[in-house]
C-alpha cells in the first residue's frame, strides 16, 4: 500500500490534533524559486573583497574546445568532476574590493541579458550603488569582462569610475591598423572595445605592469589569453590574493592540466606560460585566488599535484 | 619613491577632473562587515530544497581524532585540501524541503550561541519562518542536531512542526537503563535527549527505516555514528537526493577515507559499513547528497576514486 496523508497520520501519535479537526495544520509556504543573493565576502587584510555573480550560461560543447587534446580526452576531464561531458557550463565572477579608501570593481561582467549581467544587481544586493564605484579595472577586453561598462541605454553603468586597463590591452584592441588588418570574423572584439571606451578613450588610464594601480592594488602582467591580459594582486596587512581573470577557464579543468590550450586563448603558448607562472607564484606563497570562470564564489588556493594544480575552494563562512 | 594618492592622480589624465578641485571624488562606501546571507537553493523535480547555514566553528585539532591513524596522517589530509593541519573547521548545514504541500526541516543546527546555532535565522533570511515548519526530521540526537529544538527561553522553535526522528534512535537515547548504566561523563547526551524531547515525547512521531516519513522523503538506516543514525532520501520526478547528516565529517577527508575511524562515530565499524555503502550507492546512482559538515552549502555528488570517494560540490547558480 502506498503512503496517502490519511494512513500517515493516523499511524501517528502526533497527528492526534490534526485528525480532530479532520485537516492536518499545514503551513503551506509558497515556494519561493529565489535564489540567495549572488554574493560572498570575505577580507585580505583590513580590506573587504566580494565576489559577485555576472551569471552562467550553458551551451553545447564546443568541438576541438581544447585545441591540443581530442574531444573525447575533454569530455572525460568535465565528468570527472561530475560536469556533463557534452555541455559547457561557465561561471563568470566579477570581483569588488573595498579598501576603505576606494572601491574598486574588476571587470564589469557580461551585458545583461538571458541569465548573465547582473554584476550590478547583485553589487546593490551587496550593498554597493553604482555610484559607489571609484574605479573599474579590466582584466582584458572580452566581450564577458567589458560587456556590463554599459547598461542597454550605453550609458556608463558606474558614472563616477575612473577606468584603468593595460596599456598593451588597450594598444592591441584600439589599434586601427590591427583592425583592418583582421579578417572580417575577427573584428568583433576591435569594435567592442570602441563601443564600450571610444566615448571615454582620453579618460581611460592606462597602466603599466607590476604598478599599483591604486594603494595596494597591483596590475600583474597575465599575458597570452590576450595580448595585455592582466592579474591584479590584492595585498592589505599580511594577507595578499590575485584576481587572475581568464588565465585558466575552468580551473578543475585547465589548472589541473596546465599545458592544454583552450580555444578562448590567443597566444596559446604565451597563455600556458603565464598559467604555469602564477599558479606557480599562487601555490609556493599560499596566494588566496580568484578565477574568473570558477563556480562561485570563485575563489580558493591551488596546490600542486603532479603536472598541474588543484584547485580548493575556500572555506565559505558566514563571519569575515 | 612609493606611490602615493596625489602622484598617482597627477600622472593620470583621468584624474583631470578631480585635480581642478584638488580633491578626488571619491565615493568612500562604508564597509559592510556583511555576509551574503546563508542559504543555498535548488530544485529536487518540483521540491525546493534550500541548504541553512547553521554556523563552522574552529578549534583546536583534537589529539586522536582518527582512532586507526596518526595525528601526523590527519594533519596531512588537512593541508592536502588547503585547511590547516593543526585546527578543526567544523560547518553545520541543515537542510529545508517545501514539498509543495508541506515544508520539512532537517536537524536543527546547534543551540545558538557565537558562530553557530544560525539556522531560524537563515531559515527567515530564506523567506521561511519558524511557524512555516511542518516537520522537522533529526538524523540523530547529537547536540549539534538537535540543540536549536528549543530556543534560550527553552520554548519549541518550530511550534507547528511535528518532531519525527527514527525509533531505534529514540529508543537508545530515551533508555533511562543505557542512561544509568553509562559513565557519568557519558551521560550528557541523554540528558539532552530529555531536555529537549521529554516535555513533547508522546507527541514525536517515532519512524521506521526505508518507509516514508511525508511523501517524497524517505528516512534511510545510517546507523553507526550513532545508533539510530538516519539519512533521508528526497525523491521528485526522476530526481532524488540524500541528506546522510554525519554519515562522514567533512567529506573531503572522510569520504576520501572511508575507512578512517573519526572519534565521534560511536560504533566504528558500523559506521564504516553505513559509510561505504551510502556512499557507494550514490556514486553508482548519481544521488545529489547533502553531508552535514562539507563547507557549505555542503552539497555535492561522490565518485569513486580507489579505495575512496571524492566530493564533487554542485555548481552554484543563480537560477534555480
Amino acid at each position: 500500500m502506498s503512503i496517502t496523508r490519511r494512513t500517515m497520520l493516523a499511524g501517528t501519535a502526533a497527528a492526534g490534533a490534526a485528525l480532530t479537526t479532520g485537516l492536518p495544520v499545514l503551513a503551506k509556504a509558497p515556494m519561493s524559486n529565489q535564489q540567495a543573493p549572488g554574493f560572498h565576502r570575505f577580507k585580505i587584510g583590513s580590506f573587504e573583497v566580494t565576489a559577485i555573480h555576472d551569471g552562467t550560461v550553458q551551451r553545447d560543447m564546443p568541438k576541438g574546445f581544447v585545441r591540443n587534446a581530442t574531444d573525447a580526452e575533454v569530455s572525460a576531464a568535465f565528468t570527472e568532476l561530475g560536469l556533463p561531458g557534452d555541455k559547457l557550463t561557465i561561471t563568470f565572477t566579477t570581483m569588488v574590493v573595498n579598501t576603505g579608501d576606494r572601491v574598486i570593481l574588476l571587470d564589469t561582467g557580461n551585458a545583461a541579458g538571458g541569465t548573465v549581467g547582473n554584476t550590478a544587481k547583485n553589487l546593490a544586493a551587496a550593498g554597493i550603488q553604482p555610484g559607489d564605484v571609484d574605479v573599474v579595472a579590466i582584466s582584458h577586453f572580452h566581450g564577458d569582462h567589458i560587456g556590463g561598462v554599459r547598461g542597454a541605454d550605453n550609458a556608463l553603468v558606474y558614472p563616477n569610475a575612473e577606468i584603468v586597463v593595460s596599456e598593451v590591452e588597450w594598444g592591441h584592441w584600439m589599434d586601427d591598423a590591427k583592425m583592418n588588418a583582421a579578417p572580417e570574423a575577427a573584428r568583433g572584439g576591435f569594435q567592442l572595445a570602441r563601443r564600450q571606451f571610444g566615448p571615454v578613450a582620453d579618460k581611460v588610464r592606462k597602466v603599466q605592469w607590476e604598478k599599483e594601480i591604486v594603494p595596494g592594488i597591483t596590475a600583474v602582467k597575465a599575458a597570452g589569453h590576450t595580448p595585455g591580459h592582466t592579474a591584479f594582486l590584492i595585498a592589505s596587512g599580511n594577507q595578499q590574493m590575485m584576481f587572475v581573470g581568464d588565465i585558466t577557464n575552468h580551473p578543475g579543468i585547465f589548472a589541473r592540466r596546465p599545458e592544454w590550450q583552450a580555444i578562448f586563448d590567443m597566444d596559446p603558448q604565451m597563455a600556458i606560460a603565464t598559467r604555469k607562472a602564477l599558479l606557480d607564484r599562487a601555490a609556493a606563497d599560499k596566494i588566496r585566488l580568484s578565477f574568473y570562470h570558477a563556480p562561485f564564489p570563485a575563489t580558493g588556493f591551488v596546490v600542486k599535484d603532479g603536472a598541474g594544480y588543484d584547485f580548493l575552494p575556500a572555506l565559505w563562512t558566514s563571519t569575515l
